[in-house]
């Protein structure tokens, strides 16, 4: 039986702390990577994350902090990496350690940057992680809902079933549910897709549309998401599970989305840039937008809805216009 | 191409009025029956609905209301039943004109009761009506939203596709969009198995389970609607199309929604008298559970979340227990 052996996380957002928690319950031990030194001092002290999941108290004896990413790696067996995607590569620059033998889980819902590499293919084809050892973490996950203890169901995608056994293992507790997949691709695929459309629904609802539209919006969003894993990896899935339908449902109908906050704010008529200073920082959903609208050119899957929400925030269309066309489009 | 000739609304409850607005912007005469003259009265001197969307204002001139139903069979070609499924017969029982050669319309959700049929089963068996003159509507359609003019979807099912196109023809405007099916059984079910679910939603939300378990509920209850659907009427369907999912996403996800408030209630822990008592109405998937249930012992379709409904409504089973029980088959 495989053992994931010592574990450590990458990353110190909200969703990054609640699996910390999660983890940390189940081993008495992590490692941890925060890029600032400062946040670390606070969190030893305060017990607590400082910025994000406040409530979330920690035991700071069970963590080894470091800001050096060379010292996390490698001490530690199993990478938990939950960075924003736009920040993943800026956070390995600093790498000297190879990662080709450690197992690698990502929980990072986005594509790598410029290259528009899923993080697995990133992984792969940058750090030559073998595919066995890559793994990745899905579901509907609101990271404030886990650290609430409030039951969530989450997937590990694994090309190595005794792996992604394994990391279930790690998850599972009394509120956390788990299964295991071996459809990476698509699982990351729809951790991206279902914030793209969680910034229509923002647009939609920002431009007064109402819940039955919104209903319409999330059954096409959720054909086209379908219709866009055949394409890119095909494969026997179920569409219907919650690991793709359920994640897009919490994103797109929360209204603590980012994404769906970015895009009703864009539907009621800010700039980009202004969303993006009003809310303090920058959706994943945006940068997602523009990577799977640049994937899909090679792919030709038609998208109506990601089409709308890139022309909307790349092309400086107006949402009206758009998205009246794109109502055109559904049935 | 079939005409729909004089088209007349039975019922007069909020969705009523909404499909009557519908209408009658195209048709400019309705009948309509109602079953109290006081209300038809003030319906006459208010110009509006005394008591259902009551900011949506008629030109009465162009309706001619009834509180006779014979009155209304008679002179009307096109019939629109949108009573609550647990009257329908005891309208029909003053009924002394025949209605086989009626183009029938039901927009009713929910099955007919005692028999255990749906309506469209009920008009072609008790009343001789045959299948190709039976249509239904369905789709995510707050009436509330379609009065406020907001953007909806309707689907009109019939075995006859030129009936069905005909009807739709008289309902789309600028914000109602319209497509055909041929799956009225599949149209009907789905209806009535929407307000089960959102049932359901409501007692895990009384239940204080969050949005990721939400997430996870209607992921499976979508699939539990696909099992469903295919023993009791196999048929090459599309359960994302928003007929199936979208109604049973904007009835699941909306606070507006009757059975949805009804479900909280129980799982805060009133009975279902008080529950009711409370709500001053009967949430119609209360009978649509038992319904469900009754078909369904013929059909052993594995329902899970149907039968968690049915044992905490009617076998007075805690809530806390059959949800926890659901949440161990979920995945």
């Amino acid at each position: 039986m495989f053992n994931c052996g010592k574990i450590a996380i990458v990353g110190g957002g909200s969703w990054a702390t609640a699996i910390a928690k999660i983890v940390v319950r189940h081993t008495h031990h992590i490692g941890w990577y925060m890029r600032r030194d400062d946040r670390i001092d606070d969190f030893k002290r305060l017990g607590h994350n400082p910025a994000y999941l406040m409530s979330v108290h920690f035991n700071v004896d069970e963590i080894y902090f470091s800001s050096d990413i060379n010292k996390i790696v490698e001490n530690y067996d199993t990478l938990v990496f939950v960075t924003p995607s736009p920040y993943l590569k800026s956070h390995l620059k600093k790498l000297k350690t190879r990662l080709h033998d450690k197992f690698v889980v990502t929980a990072i819902k986005g594509l790598v940057s410029e290259d528009n590499l899923l993080c697995s293919e990133f992984f792969h084809q940058v750090y030559d992680v073998p595919y066995a050892n890559i793994a990745c973490i899905g579901g509907p996950s609101h990271a404030e809902e886990v650290a609430l203890e409030r039951l969530s169901y989450l997937t590990v995608g694994c090309a190595d079933r005794e792996k992604a056994q394994a990391f279930t293992d790690i998850l599972s507790s009394d509120f956390i549910k788990t299964k295991t997949s071996q459809d990476v691709v698509g699982i990351e695929y729809s951790s991206v897709l279902k914030n793209v459309y969680a910034i229509a629904a923002g647009i939609c609802s920002g431009l007064k549309y109402g819940d039955n539209f919104q209903a319409v919006l999330m059954a096409n969003a959720v054909q086209e998401m379908s219709r866009f894993l055949s394409a890119v990896h095909p494969l026997e899935r179920n569409v219907y599970d919650s690991v793709y339908l359920g994640d897009l449902l919490v994103t797109g109908y929360s209204n603590f989305s980012r994404n769906r906050t970015f895009g009703t704010m864009i539907g009621k008529g800010y700039s980009v840039k202004s969303a993006q200073i009003e809310m303090e920082m920058i959706a994943e959903g945006y940068f997602g937008t523009k990577c799977m609208k640049e994937t899909n050119r090679h792919l030709h899957v038609n998208m109506p809805i990601l089409d709308a929400v890139y022309n909307i925030l790349y092309e400086k269309i107006s949402p009206q216009v758009e998205i009246k066309l794109l109502t055109d489009s559904f049935r």
